[in-house]
């Protein structure tokens, strides 16, 4: 299943109230970076968030369950208090502690369980079924990918056009979306960590293959299978892949605060450090745009 | 002498190729937050100091000197970097760590004396004297208050128009460049913290009159004495004057990372903080344009 612009567009409609359009620095003509931490929780999740609740309707009196490694969590949270309905949200034990208040200050009923995502994710689906919550899949559902496609439309309108787009992937929702988005109309790289090569095994494969995921993004991006609807559309779009080495993560997040007093987690630095590090070297003018896509991290680990 | 809007478009013609056009983030149709802190060196700065250097034309020898607070320094030393000029920043005691290292890094020589920016202003002028090189004063020469207005011009520009525009005051030279490039398109607002009062007391008084400095910001907005441009600049404008309390700035550099991601110096949330301390209450539909204006910060202080 490939999800399209027409779909991103629809979402746009409907989760436009309840998300920011986060911010644009165009450092250089050729340097776009879209602030997207600045969005309601501090990444792009609520996007998607919003849009699965707003489209599924009525939502159960048992409200919203997900599992997530954090961000989505806190998007998932985020929406559903701000549509009235309660959250229950399952996170491994290597969510980040501030992801972790994050939830409880929204209201979320958090279970900590598992090493990694997946196993955090096979408890919240026995548990759906007890509850009759609707479950909120991270980056499975085309709705959850649609949703986050909504700030590569953004990033058209603000550019004004790029070449080549940076984002960031986990399980693959965001990069589907934004290259959905975008139509064809930049060519979109997925960046990832070397040490959790989901998309990137998957498209060497020629479909989803379970990974083992690690490092120091891996509450972010430690998706072991890339989603189907994600897979589907990235394969459709084109997508390039490139992979990340740990010390390019945390020297691009250094990076991001040394030259623009921007703080973010690993994760919201490794499409930059496709860049930093050399792993993507634009042509001459070319046009690039970097998702800077979640700072839901302690400040004190920047220095 | 009063600065113009034609001075501040001038400015901004001159300076343009060097500085950022840092990004608004709309939060809300009644909320602009410009992300000034995002401008090189980490404060609108070093639109000041590329005005000051560009309108002088040709430097000496023996380049620029300024004495500052840290940001003031940090914009003149990136402005000299760029054009292939010495610079040499005199400091005083309290100013913090991450700004003496900032200005290190890019090259300047740097002398730190006094207890605040008057002390360290003395020294440097007596140094200046001997160097033959161009003192670029923080706030009291027409240039750099023109230079640092451009950051109004933008700010009118991204947001198609506001109401009210807040703005933390030093030596005032920030805020009469906005005023000047507002000219009378919105009511601009001056805070400043209520332990350093310097243009607020300057208003009661008819005239730019010594103050006592202290607080969380000193290190920033600890001029004891506002600029005389600035004075009439800010008085032809009908800029109105606001104090806030130091818990308040405190609250508000938190009020700006919990909310938005943004990491700030207080400095820089002490326009925020006339907001979220409720000193300055907008009428209903009234739409707040708010500076965030430096991130010169060692963000460990943030959590
Ligand atoms: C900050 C950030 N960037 C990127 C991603 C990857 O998104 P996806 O799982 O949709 O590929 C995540 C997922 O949690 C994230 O939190
Ligand atoms: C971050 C920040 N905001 C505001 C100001 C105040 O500017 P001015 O001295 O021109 O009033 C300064 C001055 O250092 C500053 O660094």
């Amino acid at each position: 299943m490939v999800v399209t612009r027409g779909d991103v567009e629809r979402a746009a409609a409907r989760i436009g109230a309840h998300v920011r359009r986060t911010p644009v620095l165009q450092d250089t003509p050729e340097l776009a970076l879209k602030m997207e931490f600045m969005q309601h929780g501090g990444s792009f999740k609520a996007r998607g968030a919003f849009n699965r609740m707003l489209a599924a309707g009525d939502l159960p009196e048992a409200g919203v369950i997900a599992a997530s490694g954090g961000n989505h969590g806190v998007g998932v949270a985020y929406a559903a208090r701000v549509l009235g309905v309660r959250a229950e949200i399952f996170v491994p034990e290597i969510c980040a502690p501030v992801k972790v208040e994050g939830l409880r200050a929204l209201g979320a009923r958090v279970t900590q369980t598992g090493a990694i995502f997946a196993e955090a994710y096979e408890a919240s689906a026995k548990r759906a079924a007890e509850t009759g919550a609707l479950e909120i899949h991270a980056y499975e559902h085309p709705d959850v990918v649609a949703g986050q496609g909504t700030a590569g439309l953004e990033l058209l309108e603000q550019t004004g056009g790029v070449d080549t787009v940076l984002v960031a992937v986990g399980g693959g929702g965001f990069v589907a979306g934004v290259a959905a988005a975008l139509d064809g109309a930049a060519t979109v790289v997925a960046v990832e960590p070397a040490l959790s090569p989901t998309l990137h095994d998957a498209l060497a494969n020629g479909g989803p293959v379970r990974v083992q995921v690690g490092g120091v993004a891996a509450d972010a991006l430690g998706a072991s299978l890339v989603g189907k609807a994600a897979f589907d559309t990235v394969v459709a779009a084109g997508v390039r892949s490139v992979l990340v080495a740990e010390d390019a993560i945390v020297e691009a997040r250094r990076h991001l605060w040394r030259t623009y007093r921007v703080a973010t987690e690993h994760s919201g630095a490794t499409a930059m450090a496709a860049l930093t590090s050399g792993v993507y070297v634009p042509e001459p003018g070319e046009r690039v745009a970097v998702f800077v896509c979640g700072a839901n991290t302690d400040p004190s680990t920047l220095v």
